[in-house]
């Protein structure tokens, strides 16, 4: 069995102004590929502590994360020459991308820049491309150590291009296979209940975990890569969720809901508007956050304002003061125009009260009206998302979704 | 100065199930007490791992959290007694209120939860308020451990009304004071550079460390509570960034720099309005997920497709054909346009290329044209934000509402 540490570094990590996901992330990523973390230690960015951690025999693997910026407080990368005995130079090749890089951004080079093209002798160079500090890989003794950024974005992208791959090439490894299926729209209590006879029956060589999040439950299921008839029976299993469960499971592995619906509006050729008052913009955002939105995404109203939905969505000025904006005419009515005025073939509508206030005995804070809709019908219905502004609307996003996903089934 | 040492056990820390939020939690509270910790340390529920961590004698101070629950796979309560050469018995008191503290849910006593009332013997239990598991405090040899379960309000709760205070009364400690100084607009080093002299001539007693994120660097400035002449000489640097700074220092500590242009529409009593294209309602979400957003927020056009620009923008075809849509007439029609249709004192204007796709040699992806403006002054500006799209995204989002902060600045 392979010993794998991992070193988080920075001071912003132990007075607690930076939660560490980064040794989580890497956790899961190394788990997928059969390597099991033994060790994640957080320290100081102090010469001490970093020697000290460096110095740890009982270890086939240590990763770092952290303490590579271009400012004075990162020392990581002077220690580390000096853990491996060796000197810092500047690194020709890597000083001409660097140049490339910052140009790419309109910047100049300058000296702090400059210096992030020293590198330890002896080291082989990760490719950052998206930052300017580089990676580092040594092998000593039998142990490889690998220093990245502690920027999640640039950490991931080197473990992924590089120190996966290298890992993976470099040790046989009895990997094990995940299948995940996404549900949303269900709680972790409900689901369980629901699958409990599903679940006892599963094989025994397969194991279920329930990850909940903000956005719904996944359902991992494990099992050695090894065993090609359990890999089987897995698939085989995930095929009967979404087929026996199609209302709240909607994807497997590392779909995303917007994506499902994305992949299913391009398939239809057709297009898709938003109003949104509670949710107030973050359906949009939901959607134009992934690449090719353009092709199935016209835009939004988000009618924030009373009056604005009275100009812009043509709702009924009594129908507001009738039913209030969180009702089921107001969202009717918003699905309406928004469809004529983007010309869309679908659209979503929210309405309601986010909080912390403006909830009352009727309607109290977490009431959300979501409307869906296309030409030839409009679904309605009202949701009691609880008293947290963040959850309320991010589940009214991810419910509206699954309406529209669900809508779909049906035509 | 005490050394101290968080320890966080669980399988779900290193294989990347649970991001461990205890830490970063206990960091924050021992830092303002004073106490900085050393070390975090996230290791398996092994009685090996568990016996390791907790032999280390340079540390004074040893608080554990994890592996404390009632079902098979929590083994820490056996090891601690193991470690501390003692055994567990029944605790007759604490057994008793497990009782109450059961009953007050409904829930009869059953084996697994006995088995919570089985403590080693020389212990000082720390009562759990939330929660069936008792938590520990053992002192051997000058060292204290403490150890808490690792739901985050019961370890919470037994912190705040126990550890936190026994730490406090047993060693005379120096706080450290904190101030945060909130940057955007300015990649890192080039912020270093022109706080280069700045940097230098500093005090001493106050260390400074550069923290960036997506949204911007915060520059945290720091020294002992003990010395008010260099908390006052800190409050002193900070009024100086602000002030010598305006155009990319935009507030302090905890603040957002959503809520400071917030407080400044509400203190003016104006309204802001938004036309969204490549951010995509990313703004208005931005500006609604903020409780109170309706005091100064009326809604947004997601204008993503060009076709929605000219119906609902009145962007001129002409324009689009000619300049394209990622231009500096098209966003500066928006921002009229928007002011006009929402009847808003101020409107924020984005039309870029996020990519991956659509860029050109004239403009490449990463190419934004923000406008923000009100009714008599129109502020329009080109930038180049790379080539990742929630980057770019993100950045066009802390532009922009930078670029209307400054503009009240000048009004």
């Amino acid at each position: 069995m392979i010993q794998t540490k991992v070193i988080t570094i920075g001071d912003e990590l132990l007075i607690g102004q930076v939660v560490d996901t980064n040794s989580a992330w890497i956790g899961q990523h190394l788990n997928e590929i059969g390597v099991k973390i033994d060790k994640i230690v957080s320290i100081r960015d102090t010469e001490s502590a970093i020697l000290n951690e460096l110095d740890d025999p009982s270890m086939d693997i240590i990763l770092v994360t952290g303490g590579l910026g271009p400012t004075n407080d990162d020392i990581t990368k002077e220690t580390v020459a000096k853990f491996f005995g060796t000197e810092l130079y500047l690194d020709q090749t890597y000083y001409e991308q660097l140049e490339a890089f910052l140009a790419s951004y309109n910047l100049a080079m300058n000296d702090l820049n400059r210096d992030q093209a020293l590198v330890p002798k002896g080291c082989r160079i990760i490719d950052n491309k998206k930052g300017t500090a580089p990676g580092m890989h040594f092998h000593k003794e039998g142990q490889h150590f690998f220093f990245m950024p502690g920027v999640p974005m640039e950490m991931k992208l080197m473990m992924e291009n590089d120190v996966i791959p290298f890992i993976q090439t470099h040790y046989s490894l009895q990997s094990v296979h995940h299948h995940t299926v996404l549900t949303t729209g269900i709680p972790e209590s409900e689901l369980a209940i629901k699958l409990e006879e599903w679940e006892n029956a599963l094989d025994n060589g397969i194991s279920l975990a329930y990850l909940p999040n903000y956005d719904g439950v996944r359902l991992r299921l494990s099992c050695y890569s090894g065993d090609s008839s359990l890999i089987t029976e897995i698939e085989k299993q995930v095929a009967y969720l979404k087929e026996t469960y199609p209302s709240f499971v909607y994807g497997e592995g590392e779909e995303t809901l917007g994506e499902v619906i994305a992949t299913k509006l391009v398939q239809k050729e057709q297009f898709l508007a938003t109003a949104e008052s509670c949710t107030g913009g973050y359906i949009a955002h939901s959607f134009t956050k992934m690449a090719g939105a353009s092709q199935y995404f016209k835009g939004s109203i988000v009618a924030y304002e009373n009056e604005v939905k009275i100009e812009e969505l043509n709702v009924a000025a009594e129908h507001l003061f009738q039913f209030g904006a969180v009702s089921k005419p107001v969202v009717t009515q918003m699905v309406r125009e928004t469809l004529k005025k983007f010309q869309a073939n679908y659209a979503i509508a929210t309405s309601g009260i986010a909080g912390p206030t403006g909830g009352t005995e009727e309607k109290p804070v977490g009431t959300v009206w979501i409307a869906v809709g296309n030409g030839r019908r409009i679904v309605t219905k009202c949701f009691q998302f609880g008293n947290e502004r963040e959850r309320v609307i991010r589940k009214a996003t991810m419910t509206a979704m699954n309406i529209l996903r669900t809508e779909f089934l049906n035509n």
